[in-house]
């Protein structure tokens, strides 16, 4: 494949002019909006085929990109000429599904969380080495921040020491009555350490560049017995293959007076410096500057790192991937390893007690 | 006594106008000047005997303090006509002292930590019903802080929902070669969630207004292999009787780039409110507005309660409780709930191993 003359005709959004055509299978939550729009910035990426099981979910999807074609069954996605398929299907059914996309021949690219139980992960691994397709997990909120992309780079280079401590908090808005009923559901959400806080462990991988070896865990319905399956509420403490300590924490509390859907941090602690980052929003500040990246080393004061308006390069990686085999977007094992521990974190979690309404 | 004829003489600064006189022994910790200048700015205490066995720390204090006589030995301290006794020992020695200083007639202020063994708690309590004297635990972070104050008056409003999570964030500057070397023997330091982290635990108690419950722990030495007594990482999972859940952690890995010791926060969840406390500094924001409180409700937009200046009125309570047997500057029950949780989650908790320097 020619790719520079792929690119000559971004401009005229003409299909001729696109390299590669994705479809889509299951539109369960809004991150497939991002994992679309993504791909088609990128001047790469037609549509062809989308496919759910939800009318409403359907109808709300060719609205918005009105260049895609419903199709009747997920068969006739899986047999479509689409190179990969993007999915945000309801949690539980991702492992499942990416198989059978490996298996037909395409890339899989899923939202977070990619799967619910280890096996599903086992089974995607092996399918994977089978037919030799790429299986890109979608953690957003790290692979688009040019924020982390910084600090990665200034880890590599030795520049900030060694790793001490990754603390990552995720709290977001519930608005209970506009969710889904599957969310409310044990099996099919998978609680609510991996379905939330896989984003928190997959920034400790990254960062760190270890496993991490999960030490004790929680999860609980706090203060909401009208959804019994339902999570309100989870942490974690891990260590690291190399010595560093993780913590993250998510709960579904964050009040209605936020303008976002959650203050997103992170903290991360090495030998030679100490980093937050204010990944959504900078709460109590101008709302218009998000996110905050303000480093403090050893050898200089305090300084905020301003990268606003960046994003990281995700999409074009993921592109250079499929064409070049290579694993620059997300690697297998960054996102095999971070979905591994939090589906352990979330099965070896204790379960905690509400507490009372008064 | 007649406590407002006590306060017309203020101004003139004179012992005779001062209503109470208290005494000090041990000096190893920099806390005992700001219990010392706390007291003496009342206008109702006057200091008359310092001991301590280091002449350096007795030549520092007695040129600062210029009023106070150098006992000879602890017991002439002990058997003066001062009312209480303010300390800053070493960690270890502290609770020894309170019994002694309780048995000799007098109330005693101590700096946290107040123990460091159980043992010496459950003595403690026994000599303070014994005695009827006070016990003043000294949690400085805390009680000296408006904001605290604020919180606290919300909670107990019912203003802010029901308490579903306390976070508590103590990160230090470690400068090792200017700590005196009982910081790095393990007895008496104590470990490194008892030294610092009770402030955290002092908070969760006052804010959350239950008992904590240990769930997890962990210490370690991670990279100060030639101090092996220390501990430089530490953090903690535990719960409230009451349902709630608290995360705390500590660390001497603060970079010397940061002008302040330590970014000290606080996060409080409760149904209703989401509350950060940037305690010590708003790091990343200018310099000369340093605590600030950013609360975010159900029912309203994120509004920074600005009590910038402000303190809450720790040391009059502390004269007040003298004077009456009333319990307002800090319980009885807090301090002692407090350093009960903390010595525990610091004997429960597991070992780290060090990362491997390179």
């Amino acid at each position: 494949m020619d790719r520079s003359s792929g690119r000559v005709n971004i401009a005229s959004n003409g299909e001729d002019g696109m390299s590669h055509t994705f479809s889509v299978i299951g539109l369960n939550h809004g991150h497939i909006n991002g994992q679309v729009q993504g791909l088609l910035k990128t001047g790469d990426w037609s549509i062809k085929h989308v496919y759910a099981a939800e009318p409403d979910l359907l109808e709300a999807f060719t609205t918005k990109f009105t260049d895609v074609t419903v199709a009747e069954s997920e068969a006739q996605v899986l047999e479509d000429d689409s190179e990969l398929i993007a999915s945000a299907s309801i949690n539980a059914d991702r492992g499942p599904l990416a198989v059978r996309a490996l298996e037909a021949g395409k890339h899989f690219f899923v939202d977070k969380p990619c799967v619910t139980t280890l096996k599903d992960l086992e089974v995607i691994k092996a399918a994977v080495e089978a037919t030799g397709k790429k299986w890109f997990a979608f953690f957003g909120e790290m692979v688009l921040s040019a924020e982390v992309e910084w600090v990665r780079e200034e880890l590599r280079k030795g520049n900030l020491g060694e790793p001490v401590h990754f603390m990552g908090l995720g709290p977001h808005s519930l608005r209970i009555d506009s969710r889904p009923d599957w969310m409310f559901n044990g099996r099919q959400y998978g609680g609510i350490l991996n379905d939330i806080a896989s984003h928190q462990m997959a920034q400790f991988c990254y960062w760190m560049d270890q496993t991490p070896i999960p030490q004790f865990s929680r999860v609980g319905n706090l203060y909401h017995p009208e959804r019994p399956e339902f999570q309100d509420f989870g942490d974690a403490s891990f260590g690291g293959s190399k010595g560093a300590t993780g913590y993250l924490r998510v709960d579904w509390f964050t009040p209605a007076g936020l303008p976002s859907w959650g203050d997103i941090k992170q903290q991360l602690i090495t030998t030679e410096a100490y980093i937050e980052h204010r990944k959504n929003l900078d709460i109590g500040d101008a709302p218009d500057y998000k996110a905050k990246l303000i480093v403090t080393r050893s050898d200089k004061e305090t300084e905020v790192v301003d990268l606003r308006g960046q994003k990281a390069p995700f999409f074009e990686r993921l592109t250079k991937d499929v064409e070049d085999g290579t694993e620059t977007a997300i690697p297998f094992e960054l996102g095999y390893t971070a979905s591994k521990a939090i589906v352990e974190v979330q099965q070896q979690a204790i379960t905690l007690e509400g507490i009372k309404k008064p």
